[in-house]
């Protein structure tokens, strides 16, 4: 596997665009295109919320049936959720503008939304910025980087990735983008994250390699502990590649899960950290828990936690907050077992062993938690299954960012 | 019932002291202690988070066991979790000290702490505390109210209450006092809550109505969504007030019941409305649901979303935030068949209709928020059930009071 430079439009026959469609924002890009003449085979998956958005229905329906898909729009400001009938209508009317324009199937078109629950969507708008797009798709790197930048809401930088592997006979390229960056949360997060590859894959494979590697990344990334109702990430394949077509797991499909790992893991950390007020990345290691769920619920609860997140905020070596957030989680320990240390590229500091607490070096500890990312490592000596999540701190900007996003 | 002033010194036979113990805080009181001469049956409900304190198992001992109990024992500052066997042996020389200077057994005497995790006590202040609390005991409603101050932690305020009640043909008191006001979450609160009474009941009827009590008062508050290693909820009833003994459910029992919802709302409600940094009281009413169980989840799903509250602070009716909250709660419903409401002293307004915004006059929605204390009124139309939830808002001063508390 290789780390390339770009994202969406990396992959063979791939094509982004984006505008400023005024949906809400002013004086910036807020939807984007991205597109694939050659009909793709899509996995996804989607936000366990009961309130999905209607793009998310739209979606799933789309991801569930074995017709192909050509194209995802995506437009940032405004989450299109709880927004009725009328919700739904501007999702096909958006979806049909593309099949006007590019002469695809409107069912092979897939939206998404984010930004303001319960504010419906200006559909004239929505038509006229993929009208617009349409003609200005790109396979260029720079096309795909300005998509990653349409689809931002707080997030405060973009976010893209790409990589090449060999399988059957061919050099693959995967690419992504996401956003985040509030209401982000396991199963999964507020997050939008779109993903090419020239793969040729079996639609049931790609589903199935999609739903696992999600679980130990963007689903291993709290902000705030909310989930959102517009959460998807949506993998479209196209084959351009010309490798020999994956149809049964093998090398060829570990190499692919392997580059599938490494995408949404980067992207997945690129949101944690990029969290809403962030200022640092806090990350929660758990090793040697009694089973591989433990050690995720374990880890999840450690960086979801506002008293922890707000510890690593300030630098404040308080591990009873880490414990004690292990402690709810509902996975079943002894703390006589558990062994805690802090880590950062500054260093690490046991302050916890088997039951009893250390006393350390508040100096040092100081140190290694200044650090932009901190690792909280535990030790829970119970077994051999390991995970590992992420998160941000809990900061005044969080706070502020979020009393008034409205305005 | 009648409401009268007061708190665990208003039943009959119960006396309080504090006093300046200097276990981490300076000028301040930081020891209580609560004392009846004639031995009590107890009741209590404990933290479910599996790290629990030191004081928390020696507690549950005393109240699984049918033996009487004399005094509780309450510090603040260091919470004696995490604590190893020193936080063990802490419990047992303060409830010795009580034994050597009260002469009632050690197995009769409860603890409690509250404050930070992960740092040793210091027993010999505990102790000398004791000493000198033992000789300051009073049944004053005063003594109770600077019990109550000197067990606060970042709480702003003191917290106690007292009702009397007619039952089996007496007049019988019951009192109380708590404090939050951080790691507060149901099952249950970082709270510790002592309730005292002079009722004549049996051991049985006694945790039974503490148990069902518990799970629409203090278990429907949230603060920050960590529930604590130390939560404490212990009832006394030493039958001082000679009332035929409750045996058995009846009319008694159902008064006595009604007081102690009464008390232990009362509580819970104060210590939401003083979560750390809290500018206002959130409530969450669910009506109409289609269980009990679901109108408690959904309820406290949106008082404990972190986007609410920080909507709450900002005087933001940006209603999908709570029904998205709704949505991830774990209840299943129908977006389609709800309607959201919000209520305050300053009037009420609909903001969602079956699936459908309202478009709604802002000017009378922020007039709405902007009171002291804010409702999230929801109707489902799915049943007949209904609960109420309380938090708070998320403000700036939760993180200032986080990002440094052992400082």
């Amino acid at each position: 596997m290789k780390i390339i430079e770009g994202g969406v439009t990396s992959a063979k026959g791939f094509e982004a665009a984006c505008c400023e469609a005024g949906i809400k924002y002013k004086d910036r890009t807020d939807m984007a295109l991205v597109f694939s003449k050659k009909p793709c085979v899509s996995a996804g998956t989607f936000t366990s919320n009961v309130v999905k958005a209607a793009c998310v229905q739209w979606d799933q329906k789309i991801v569930a049936s074995n017709e192909p898909i050509h194209a995802v729009v995506v437009n940032s400001g405004i989450a299109n959720a709880c927004t009725g009938k009328e919700g739904f209508d501007a999702c096909e009317k958006t979806a049909k503008a593309v099949e006007k324009t590019l002469n695809v199937p409107y069912s092979s078109v897939a939206v998404a939304s984010t930004g303001v629950i319960g504010m419906q969507l200006p559909v004239e708008k929505l038509t006229a910025g993929v009208e617009k797009m349409s003609t200005l798709l790109d396979s260029s790197i720079q096309a795909g980087t300005a998509a990653s930048k349409a689809i931002m809401t707080t997030d405060t930088v973009n976010k893209e990735v790409a990589v090449t592997f060999e399988a059957g006979g061919a050099t693959v390229t995967l690419g992504g983008m996401s956003k985040g960056s509030g209401m982000i949360h396991p199963n999964m997060c507020t997050m939008l994250a779109f993903l090419t590859t020239d793969l040729a894959i079996s639609k049931s494979l790609l589903q199935e390699a999609v739903s696992e590697v999600v679980k130990d990344s963007f689903n291993m990334i709290t902000v705030d502990g909310d989930t959102s109702t517009n959460d998807t990430l949506l993998v479209m394949a196209n084959g351009e590649a010309l490798n020999k077509k994956i149809t049964e797991k093998g090398q060829d499909y570990e190499s692919f899960k392997e580059a599938l790992f490494y995408v949404c893991t980067f992207l997945a950390k690129k949101m944690a950290a990029d969290g809403e007020g962030a200022s640092k990345l806090f990350e929660a290691k758990v090793v040697n828990a009694k089973s591989k769920e433990d050690a995720r619920i374990l880890s999840r609860a450690i960086v979801g936690s506002n008293l922890s997140k707000a510890a690593i905020f300030g630098c404040d070596a308080n591990f009873g907050r880490f414990l004690c957030a292990m402690g709810y989680s509902g996975s079943d320990f002894d703390q006589n077992d558990v062994e805690l240390f802090f880590e950062s590229a500054n260093g690490r500091l046991q302050v916890f062993d088997k039951g009893t607490p250390i006393v350390f070096d508040e100096d040092k500890a100081l140190e290694i938690m200044k650090a932009d990312a901190v690792t909280v490592f535990v030790d829970m000596h119970e077994g051999t299954d390991e995970a590992t999540a992420w998160g941000c701190d809990l900061t005044y900007d969080y706070v502020k960012i979020n009393a008034d996003y409205r305005s």
